[in-house]
This record gives C-alpha cells, sequence and structure tokens, in this order.
C-alpha cells in the first residue's frame, strides 16, 4: 500500500472515535509483528517479555518497539516487561483484529489451494469463507474447507456477507478485472498476490505479496557474482 | 535503528539482518518495484516511460524515484524519460538479478506446490532447481520440473550447486531447524514463509512472506468494527 493511500485511509476514518489521526502507519505496519513474536512466545508457554526480548527476535531495538507501543497507550510496567496475554489482546484490539474476519479468495490455482489450506490463517482471525474461480471444472469442487464458486457469483456472495477482505490469486492479466469486481462488491482491502500493481479508488487499500521482490532485494547483497 | 531501518520493516515485515552500506537499503528495496513495473509496461509493448508515470503507478512520488535511482547512476535524460529496456538492463545489473540464480525450496507441501508452479518466478529470474521434504512419500514423486528429495540431500545439494538462495515453506515447529540446516549448507539468504522469526547469523539476511500480517495491517483502517 502506498504511504498515500495508507494516509487517505487515515483521514477517511477521521470521523470515528478510533484515534489514527497522528499515529504513523510504519508504526501500525509493526504492530502485526509484535502481535505475531507474542503468539510465539505463548506458545512455548511463556507469560512475560520484555521490549529488549521482542527486538531480539525481530531484530530491531526495544526503544522502537516502545516507541511504536506508546502511540497506543501503557502497556507493560517499568521493570517488569509485559505480560504476553494482555499485550496480546491489546494488539488485536487495536488493530481490529480481535474478531474473526471473513475473506474472500478469487483464483483456486496452486496458490489459492495453498491459501484454502492454510490453517494458520484462520487461527490468526483471518477465515477464508468463499472462493472463486473462472475454470467452469474448479466451480463446485470442495478445497478444505470452501466450495469454489463462479466468479459471477462473487458480488452476490460479497455484498450479502458484507466481507472487506479479500485475497487475488490470479493470473497478471486477470489481476485488475478482478480487482475492479471486488472494488464493485464493497471490498475495502485486497491483499494481491498477482504482480502486477492495481489501479483502485483512494478508499481501497492494496498490499503486495510477491516472492521475486524479496529476493531480488536479497540477491543485491549477495557476494557471489 | 536507523531511519533506513525502520522503513525496511515495512516493505520487507520482519526484522532484518543485513550490512550497511552507503546506499539506503529502503531504496535497494524499491528497485524491484520498480523492475516489475517496467516488466508490466513493457508487457504491453510500451518503450519509454518516466519518473511520474511508474510513481502513479506505484502510488509514490516522482522525486521519491528519482532520488531513489540517482543513488545508482544516470538513467533518463530530462524531458525524455527512460527508455524502458535501458532501465530495466540495469536494474537487473545493479540487483546482480541480471542472471538466473539458483533456488533451494524446503518444503513440498500445498504452498511449496504452488511455488514449484510458479512460472513467473523463473521468468523472472529465480529457479527453483531443487525442493525437499521430510515425507518419505513425497520423496521421489516430481513437481513441476523438479523430483523431491529428502532433506538428508539438502546439504550435498546446496554445496555441490553452491547455492545462496532458499525458501523456507515447512511448517512453523521445523522452520528454525530448516534454516539452521540451510545456513550450514552455506545459504546466504533466506525467504520464510513459515511465521516465525528466524535466528541466523548476522550474515545471513531473512525477509518474510506473511499474509496475516498484511491483513493485519489494513483491518487497522477498516471502518466496519
Amino acid at each position: 500500500m502506498s504511504r498515500t493511500r495508507v494516509l487517505l485511509a487515515v483521514l477517511s476514518a477521521a470521523g470515528e472515535k478510533r484515534v489514527t489521526r497522528d499515529i504513523p502507519d510504519i508504526a501500525v505496519s509493526r504492530l502485526p509483528l509484535y502481535l505475531r513474536t507474542l503468539g510465539h512466545l505463548e506458545s512455548k508457554g511463556q507469560h512475560i517479555t520484555s521490549s529488549k526480548e521482542l527486538a531480539a527476535i525481530l531484530g530491531t531495538t526495544a526503544s522502537q518497539i516502545r516507541k511504536d507501543l506508546s502511540h497506543f497507550g501503557e502497556f507493560g510496567k517499568q521493570g517488569t516487561g509485559y505480560h504476553i496475554a494482555h499485550l496480546d489482546k491489546q494488539l488485536r484490539r487495536i488493530l481490529h483484529a480481535d474478531l474473526v474476519r471473513d475473506v474472500v479468495l478469487v483464483g483456486a490455482g496452486y496458490l489459492g489451494n495453498a491459501l484454502l489450506h492454510n490453517q494458520g490463517m484462520t487461527r490468526r482471525g483471518y477465515r477464508i469463507v468463499a472462493a472463486f474461480d473462472h475454470h467452469p471444472e474448479k466451480v463446485g469442487t470442495r478445497i478444505g474447507n470452501v466450495i469454489i464458486q463462479s466468479n459471477q457469483r462473487m458480488r452476490d456472495e460479497i455484498q450479502q456477507r458484507g466481507i472487506r477482505l479479500a485475497i487475488i490469486a490470479v493470473p497478471p492479466p486477470s489481476a485488475q478485472h478482478v480487482a475492479h469486481q471486488l472494488v464493485e462488491a464493497g471490498v475495502k482491502a485486497i491483499l494481491n498476490y498477482s504482480p502486477i500493481a492495481l489501479s483502485v479508488p483512494d478508499d481501497v487499500m492494496v498490499q503486495y505479496i510477491d516472492p521475486v521482490t524479496h529476493l531480488q532485494h536479497m540477491t543485491y547483497y549477495l557476494q557471489d557474482r
């Protein structure tokens, strides 16, 4: 998501009672990483952590973590650290991720199949409740917990369920058209696995997952050419 | 934490370990996005572009793009824009992504399967040449262009081929152990799809792909609670 888009999203949320005004998007973007790390520590039976420990795990600094959290409130006591369960709950509340969110998926190819089998997503609060594909031979088949539906059903399904989140996992030539359909149906946030930049209205957020950009980024630092 | 490091966290969605150089990592991290956009324009038959056009597609500013590129040289002429093929070639050279890179994959589950069928990765210069899984029933089967091998073959295969890049697509409980094996075999850059922070030596880079962090980030701005 572009910074511009983020700022627009913040501005349009200004009428609500949520405090979004002065909080940098960069701080918001790191809360999910803290949350993920808390979950990991909790799964190992740990109850208390510190900004220092979180920083060591995440490759950042304790002061950065304290500063990020300070935008949202007071979560720990000097010298005693953070109660993991409490901080976890608070971060979920802040991110509006304390309820399970329904998500639609478009594209039931290999990647869509992987996403539909990703139980970690559901466990962490994002449940794919409907999936669509334009290949007739896929429509009606079951993958994981959903029955694949025709793309023509997308609009009704999204509107009836009031869904705001979507994942695009279709080939690049179809991605923009699918994005347009999702937006028309009321989707406000798109996670796009297709490696093309989507054009969407200003009140719709898009984030991208593209392994090649990560590999290229790291390749720059490889010393074996 | 430097400004570079702070911004990087948003793009790569995780704490990073890397050697800091004179060129800000944040600028390096955006080159793959420019490269991807150039490829997209070229595929539509376009030959010339401008920082303004790239900025509009990517949701950033023309001055940001010009500033990023200025770290690496002069690529366009005032008033005439960029020759797409030329800039594409130069960016690949800068990123050391002008040769096809061999990558190993660990984990041949649903996600590994999707990665092995991702032809865009190969087309964009990253070829999965070996894949490993610890399930005996998967070993010896063909997925896409590779025959799945036992994890025990990992070290020899990586060393014989001199591979530096790896993708981890195993369940979280196995990810750290796999990372350790990869590092022992000589891997210097890991793209980790498993949602846990890996502990690796300082000369090994790790980046993370975790859809839930993107969804949580966007959920923060949703107005429908």
